[in-house]
């Protein structure tokens, strides 16, 4: 007899976080619905990588959704006349407010994720905030995380849950659970930049490689 | 010497609720600029009553922005193939739950709103959540209105606050508000059905007309 397995939702940017994610929510069970979304990123080439993460994984589906958020303007991940700083020249306003933080971005696609929840019977849903994020993303906090539940939580209809596993976890630690859930990070993307190769020098693409040497294990985008 | 006015995101869908919400926006002293949204709803023709009324109230700008949630289905507003019920064939269950309930349209819709309003710096938002809405939707509540209030003040570059002047305000009363403040009704649109004329029947068309029957007044489209 077959028995159906409950279904996730898991939002897939195609970065090392939101793959690792995914590996957790299948670990715990899961069957996967993936969802992406082309929102006007300069790095589109991250959509790319999570179709290639979504396959490796085996995930039930995958949709990619558009939503365009290149429109609103006012961040420098969406806007290609801006550009995206190194880390190292981030002052400390900026480290609270990054150029490259999109405004309201993560509780609109939360959003999204949730409606696609509900109208497919889905309880829960992954999303891969990171603890290192929380120098600057305010959407991307434990508080961020509880607050959007509580909301959520009166749907009377079908209340949904987001969780989020690294939250309040190193990006060392999720990287080693990661390689042990079998997450092959050759197929994940992390440059916020719009280059052929990681720049290496991005607040995004320092953060991995840090993250790669205090695990101890060599990157295989380097 | 010109001083500029503070500037207010109203959401605007074109029915009785999100107009008369955006003259109280307009009364406050707030310029307007509203936005629309071309969800897949069948009663599209609601999209040109609310430029209608942008027009009216003489709005700084009026956009109309794409999100499809027919994709997502789950609802007889999204789905031809459902059908809008007449308010006096629901059943208990239903007044809880309304067919014509779009999974988590309202909280999806502010999230743009408010990544809208953020990128462009304004603080306030204007959402015409209805008192008798609560008796099936969720997300028409005070309840709800608070706690997206908590989750949108996280935000440390902007806090943006969703205001709902009718969210426990008697439509009737909302209406004569309305009136006063000289919203002119014969461009707005109720109907859930997708027709050329008010069907008379569906939840919405029969509270309307409730509504300007208890406030005394003849409705210009009746």
């Amino acid at each position: 007899m077959l028995i159906s397995k409950p279904k996730a939702v898991v939002l897939l940017s195609g970065g090392l976080d939101s793959a690792t994610t995914l590996y957790v929510a299948r670990s715990q069970g899961f069957d996967i619905y993936a969802i992406s979304f082309r929102y006007g990123q300069r790095h589109a080439y991250e959509l790319e990588c999570a179709s290639r993460v979504a396959r490796a994984a085996g995930v039930a589906r995958h949709v990619i959704l558009d939503v365009n958020l290149r429109a609103f303007g006012g961040s420098a991940l969406t806007d290609s006349a801006r550009v995206v700083p190194r880390l190292a020249d981030l002052g400390a306003d900026e480290l609270t407010q990054p150029p490259t933080y999109v405004p309201n971005r993560n509780m609109l696609l939360l959003s999204v994720a949730a409606a696609y929840a509900e109208a497919r019977g889905v309880c829960d849903i992954f999303y891969g905030a990171q603890q290192q994020d929380r120098y600057g993303y305010w959407d991307c906090t434990p508080d961020f995380l509880e607050r959007i539940n509580a909301l959520l939580a009166l749907n009377r209809r079908q209340p949904v849950t987001v969780h989020a596993p690294f939250v309040a976890l190193r990006k060392a630690d999720e990287l080693k659970l990661g390689l042990e859930l079998g997450v092959d990070y050759a197929h994940t993307w992390t440059c916020y930049r719009g280059g052929e190769t990681p720049c290496r020098e991005c607040p995004s693409c320092v953060e991995r490689a840090a993250a790669f040497r205090e695990a101890d294990r060599n990157d295989p985008l380097a």
